[in-house]
């Protein structure tokens, strides 16, 4: 598991800023292929530098995947802060870079069933908060 | 949900400590008795002060909780940040505080269901991470 350094272009707030901001946190969660979590893994293991800096440029900060099984089916969980201010405009900003589209994303896709109910034009399915503590 | 002020008792670093040290994340999963989900959400949309305060002892930070449906299982994601230094006796020390531990707890285990492999003395089963990204 690899870091990289926080990224403060045009779209991103500066240190000060995310210390007087009010983060949202985003879980999520879909369905895993067995027989791909072993690519699954290694991937993620050491995410490419690109799609880092677009996640990063996105504001999107700790953001953390685990592995789960419920009923025999695997599962992905996803976790992260969300920075900035239009999530919206910020998450559609990862699909312009071209590594992440056009490479990453086929091989993450093959590796997941996107699970009943996910909304139309999300790979995963949003999980509904029922608690926050500072 | 609410938010407390960061307590900075004997156990808890200072904000500048937080800002240097590496922060743990964990991810956990629990099933929820569909018949008492109304009385989960109330209970965690107002968590009880000394609840609060026992986690916040603990260096748990940024406790969230999510629910979500697999299978046609009504399930329980948490997600926090842990800052201290002594994962297991931090924890141990939230059920001595005799709220969480003899009123807080008996309600919300009522509310749940262990899952299958559930560590022994664990009442949530952790999730395994796969990905970190800063």
């Amino acid at each position: 598991m690899q870091t990289i350094d926080p990224i403060h272009g045009p779209n991103n707030p500066t240190p000060e800023e995310v210390a007087r901001m009010k983060v949202k946190y985003y879980g999520s969660i879909i369905e895993l292929r067995p027989e791909k979590e072993r690519e699954y893994r290694e991937l993620h293991a050491d995410v490419w530098p690109e799609v880092r800096e677009a996640i990063a440029k996105a504001n999107i900060r700790n953001f953390n995947i685990y592995v789960t099984e419920i009923a025999g089916k695997r599962l992905l969980v996803s976790h992260f802060e969300y920075i900035g201010s239009n999530p919206e405009a910020d998450f559609a900003l990862i699909g312009n870079d071209p590594t992440t589209k056009e490479k990453w994303w086929p091989l993450t896709d093959a590796c997941q069933i996107r699970l009943p109910g996910t909304p139309e034009g999300s790979q995963w399915m949003p999980m509904e908060q029922v608690m926050h503590l500072d």
